[in-house]
């Protein structure tokens, strides 16, 4: 294998073979690739694009650089939902035990939040004694067990990823579609799933803000599902704003609990309900979609999908009173509201600049190594469109420390525009399957 | 300095500003920035080439991580040549030291052949004893003392060059133009030249083979050049067929101590004087190109230039009797002849299948640490267009053994295809100033 050969082909737009991918993978794995090889290659193949063998080929590779959860002989359908991530999104929170109490088993691998999107990871782990890095056997045992786990991606699954991911993150490599879609597929297709749901975001807060480019995304990782026979839909949702009120770990497992009561934020709700309702479908146990729907409703409004959490979080080691008592999370020292300095419409409410804030108070990462501190963020109430009379409260600001509360108060002027005028955009804009694009709006 | 954000940068297209290039090539020479990134980097620079500025500040980054020759206080004027690299192209063996005699200076750092060329240090290393390691300080005393030195590029000049082609060779990122002409004008600018001409070879055995190509090789380092006040004149020569008759290191300074002696193959002769009256004009020693090659034709015909090649040779250590005797030089054991096999017109003598051959009879060299055997090579007086009938010889095998010979047949086998028709095209087809570009043909 004359890797500069490969490297040259790739350059000039012409395609790897299968078997290439596959021998470039595995010598990598093996460290017989050094990374200045690789990260020649991975700059072509943001220039050059992956054809769908090409990308088919990298993920399979990757996905066989390591191990998966095995399901043999395990009767229920099995189906993830996955986000590209947002500010304020904690759907994963709610849909987990919300779909699991529907008897549709949800083996979920999620990540922790790294640059200005939260991780669902970090979430969980803001309630006490949460314990998120189980082994493949104990997530397989509590999957058969309670219908449910929420997991780390363990040192076992895809390790190609991991090592490809670190070099991409530190070459200018990160914003390549098929290379994040061969990254999120070869995790999505280690959980043995029957079905998966993916959260695409779009607006200024995503990670591709673009429709047509967020669009792409999940059409090319919807194609790689459908050559390993995983049934796969896409919602693209809006993240020009966040999702719900609540920004920060503590504050968003607190309106997840709330969101579980039937007592979320609209938004967060029917963003929930959309990705549930394609959750069950994909795993049959309703005809239609409002079938779907009245089921969902159902395990919310009865206390089966509060009850269904609970038994998830006394199940990994957490603190299962949290439920009952969201005072039991770490808090925030300081609290401080913050007010309207002006008559007007709310235009923007920019979640970028929100989850950096969240960054800066501590709550998010900067390298991989950082501590988080699970009390601090925002809740933020206001949304684009609505009015709103100066000295009115527009968010709360949780913060360590009163250095905390002063940046806090600087993003959010930032952050949240007040003008002339102001409209809210649609909350789902697409949805996506291998059929095609059906436009919501 | 955020690497990954300067390496995004580029990727997107957008220039690096001067400050950013020095910045770079200085942390990378420091080992501060890792293969990796510089990797990355390069091959979105193979995409996305580089703005004049960029390849500016990028050349003169490299050309300031070392040393170059200083010749204050130096009255002659000082040229030098450099080719972009051929088959049986021995044409600085001859240019050096007739420039040399006729009053004008030239300090010649050379390469070494790898891949399918020749390179000039190996040829002179043919000659028994001669030493191309000259230093700094050795070079610029031979100069002044003979006119000419023929040296390699020495650790003090242009490291950060040094390490980044290495990085290139094994990356897929060497043909790219701005690199390329970065690489090439990076050493050439250290010699303290007064005038530079670039034979820039195009056709089959070429390194960048078409003619719009090899042009904006040619405009790129003549503008590189201007900005650094070295005159730079480039002419396009032939390289879809070898120069001269002979390929391999002895046999080519053979055939250029024949070309010394006036006795030079016609196209060799040609390209040579092309390239010389361009030296002179530089120089300034002669009104116009009628004068500078009759000076060029005098320095010949007087027996000055081949006793500038000696004292040269003597200067450097190596045997001077080689110019009275070539036989001194490293003779191969077996000697063949290789004979046209019907009759016809040679339509093609493919330069590139030869330069492979020389590298399989071990002539050249496949890694940089090869040891080559001067002796072996070819003397192919057949040309394109040239009448052949069967059984009349087209060549002469030079090998180490019987295997050799045997390398070597099939090799002509493939590069000298005899057919109905074939024709020669021209030998130098444009000629390229700052001013523009001179269509010869």
């Amino acid at each position: 294998m004359v890797i500069p050969s490969l490297i040259q082909h790739k350059r000039d737009g012409h395609p790897l073979s299968p078997e290439q991918w596959a021998g470039l993978i595995r010598e990598y794995t093996a460290g017989r690739v050094p990374d200045y090889q690789m990260a020649a290659l991975l700059m072509a193949v943001v220039w050059r694009g992956l054809e769908p063998t090409e990308l088919t080929a990298l993920t399979d590779a990757m996905l066989e650089s390591g191990d998966r959860l095995r399901f043999d002989g395990f009767a229920l359908p099995r189906v993830d939902k996955h986000s590209t991530g947002g500010i304020g999104d904690k759907v994963s929170l709610l849909l987990a035990p919300m779909v699991a109490s529907c008897g549709v088993a949800v083996p979920m691998m999620s990540g922790r939040g790294l640059g200005h999107t939260g991780g669902t990871l970090d979430k969980l782990e803001s309630i006490p004694g949460f314990r998120t890095n189980l082994s493949l056997g104990e997530a397989r045992a509590q999957v058969e067990r309670l219908g449910c786990a929420m997991l780390g991606q363990t040192a076992e699954i895809a390790p190609a990823d991991k090592r490809l991911y670190a070099l991409r993150d530190v070459t200018g490599t990160v914003e390549s579609i098929p290379l994040i879609s061969a990254s999120i597929m070869s995790k999505k297709l280690a959980e043995g799933l029957t079905g998966l749901v993916l959260d695409v975001k779009t607006g200024s807060g995503a990670f591709l803000p673009e429709t047509p480019r967020a669009l792409e995304l999940a059409r090319t990782m919807i194609g790689l599902a459908q050559t390993h026979r995983c049934p796969t839909v896409a919602l693209l949702t809006a993240m020009d704003r966040p999702l719900g009120r609540s920004c920060g770990n503590s504050l968003e497992v607190e309106e997840s609990i709330q969101g579980l009561r039937g007592e979320g934020p609209p938004d967060l709700m029917e963003v929930t309900y959309a990705l549930g309702v394609e959750m069950l479908l994909l795993a049959g146990t309703d005809r239609d979609a409002a079938a779907a729907r009245a089921r969902l409703e159902q395990s919310v409004m009865s206390g089966r999908a509060l009850s269904k959490f609970q038994e998830i979080i006394e199940a990994q080691g957490g603190d299962p009173r949290v439920v009952e008592d969201p005072e039991l999370l770490p808090q925030a020292d300081e609290v401080e509201i913050f007010r309207a300095e002006r008559d007007g419409v709310a235009s923007r409410v920019e979640p970028r600049r929100i989850g950096q804030a969240i960054v800066e108070l501590g709550g998010g990462r900067r390298t991989i190594e950082d501590a988080i501190d699970p009390g601090v963020g925002f809740v933020i109430p206001v949304k684009p469109g609505d009015p709103v009379r100066e000295g009115e409260p527009l968010a709360s600001i949780f913060a360590r420390d009163r250095d905390g509360v002063r940046l806090g108060i600087e993003a959010l002027r930032e952050a949240i525009v007040v003008g002339e005028t102001g409209s809210s955009t649609p909350l789902i804009t697409h949805r996506v399957t291998s059929a095609g694009v059906e436009d919501l709006t």
